[in-house]
Formats: C-alpha cells, sequence, structure tokens
C-alpha cells in the first residue's frame, strides 16, 4: 500500500508517537526512582501525569481523523529509551547520576519536539486544524519540560555532580 | 569504574556524540539520493560536509580534555537511523518521501541540539571554556540546518505532498 499523500503521513507519525508515548510512561518510573534530586524527582512523576493526558490528546486527533488509534513500534524511541537504561545501569555517583538522567529526558524531549512540530505543520497543511491544535497543546507541553531540565541542571545538578 | 564526575560523564557524551555523527555520514547519501526535491537533495549533500567538520571538532573537543577521540555506540542514533531507513523502504509517492526524509532528519538535528547543548553546558560547568566553544559551535549549526529544513517543509514540500 503506498503513502500517497501528506494525511496518510500525518497518520503514520501519529501512531509513531502513540508508540513514542507509552514506552514513555513505562520509562519514567524507572527514572523517578533512580533520580536522587527531590525537585528531579518530583518532575519526573509530573511529568508522568501530563504524558498519560498527551496520550488522550493523540487518541482525540485519531477520532478527529477518523481513523483507529493504533500504535505502531516506534524504533527511535526505543533507541533512546535503551540508552537511558544504559546510563542508569552504570555505576555513578548519585549527584552524575541526576545529571545523566536530565541529558537522557531532554533527548527524549527533543524526540518528541521534532515530532510534534512536524505533525503539527502537516495537520495544518491539510487544513486539520482541531488536529493541530491538539498537537501544538503538546508541543508546547514538551517545550516547557526541556527548558525546566535545563534550568534545573544548570542551576543545580551539574555544579552538585562536577 | 564508577562515573564520579561531570568530566567523566562529558567525555562519556563526547563518545556518543562522535558515534552519532559517524554514523549520520553513512546515512545522509542514503536520504540524498531518496530526495526528489533538488534544494532538499542539496542540502543533504551540503550537510555531510558540515557533519565532517563536525567529527574534526569533536576530536579536537577531546585533544583538549587530553582524551582519545574514541566513540562508544550511541544506539539512540542507532534507532533514529533505523526509523528513517523504514522510511525509505515504504513505497511513497516522490513529494510524500520528501515529506518523511525532512521529519526523519529533523528528528536526528534535535537528537543532536539535546546532546551538544548538554554537553556544551557541561564543559562550561567545569571551566573547558575552549570545549565549551567548539560545541557551542557545531550546536549553533545543528539549530540553523534544523530551522532550515522547517523553512522547505513549509515553504514548498509539504504543500506539494499534500
Amino acid at each position: 500500500m503506498a503513502v500517497r499523500d501528506l494525511e496518510q503521513l500525518l497518520i503514520e507519525q501519529l501512531r509513531d508517537l502513540l508508540s513514542a508515548e507509552k514506552q514513555i510512561t513505562k520509562a519514567l518510573p524507572r527514572m523517578a526512582k533512580a533520580a536522587s534530586d527531590e525537585r528531579l524527582r518530583q518532575g519526573f512523576e509530573e511529568h508522568l501525569a501530563q504524558t498519560e493526558g498527551q496520550i488522550v490528546r493523540l487518541e482525540r486527533a485519531f477520532e478527529q481523523l477518523g481513523k483507529a488509534a493504533r500504535a505502531k513500534a516506534c524504533v527511535a524511541m526505543e533507541g533512546l529509551i535503551a540508552e537511558a537504561k544504559e546510563h542508569l545501569e552504570e555505576d555513578m555517583e548519585p549527584s552524575v547520576m541526576d545529571a545523566a538522567l536530565i541529558a537522557s529526558a531532554q533527548k527524549v524531549e527533543h524526540y518528541e519536539i521534532a515530532s510534534y512540530g512536524t505533525a503539527r505543520a502537516w495537520a495544518e497543511q491539510i487544513g486539520q486544524d482541531a488536529v493541530a491544535r491538539l498537537l501544538q497543546e503538546t508541543l508546547d507541553e514538551e517545550t516547557q519540560t526541556d527548558e525546566k531540565l535545563s534550568r534545573l541542571a544548570e542551576s543545580l545538578v551539574n555544579r552538585r555532580a562536577a
């Protein structure tokens, strides 16, 4: 079955994102547990709740497009999470582990920023404005999470790990 | 061997990035070949030359830190490139393939933006200013490449693929 237009590509991208978000909900509790800084641990827990809301938004986008909300294995996120797990299994000073956890989390955020940004542009292009708005809401959350992680790293975690 | 401080973590991150950049130099020619838009094809070719310069900067950063420029398999980039290859093997209209290629390339750029951003902050934190400057130069290039891809998608490629 050939992919003939941007709508089909958008649906593929949303299926990839649905898989990515589900993988993230499984990884975040492990990252929260490995964090020693209290704010970082809380941040991961809050992001878990947020991610569940993002999954609901994706399901609503599928509904708008008249398609089943079916995930398609996101191999890129599998790689990102495998890398995060490699770090978790390393023998690290707790303060250094916090810096490594933030680095992994920001890589995950950036995957989502790229992916939601693209999906939003495609939805706009094909006139699916309600879908574009849903994707923009999540994109804003991911951008804020990324900035929050940068601030926590630069104000505290990196200094402690140095 | 425990990872005790940010300098050790920085060296790990640079080894991961060296692997990532080398993987990208292998993927870009295939992406250029699959592009049907001439500007996109040229963009991939220019980015290949740029990536080779980024590898040289990483080697200089290792030199500054007194460490061997040894790559360590970046499994996250393996996943990102595996996903790009999945798209390349799909049966797609050429205009839709161009949109998919840009999406894959922006995911790769965002991995690098996150990774160089983190490494630069770590280098600054430990007072390795020359290393931080090298990483900032590459970070600026990656950000510009990402913006260029967004412009090409939004001004032309997405409309053609719709």
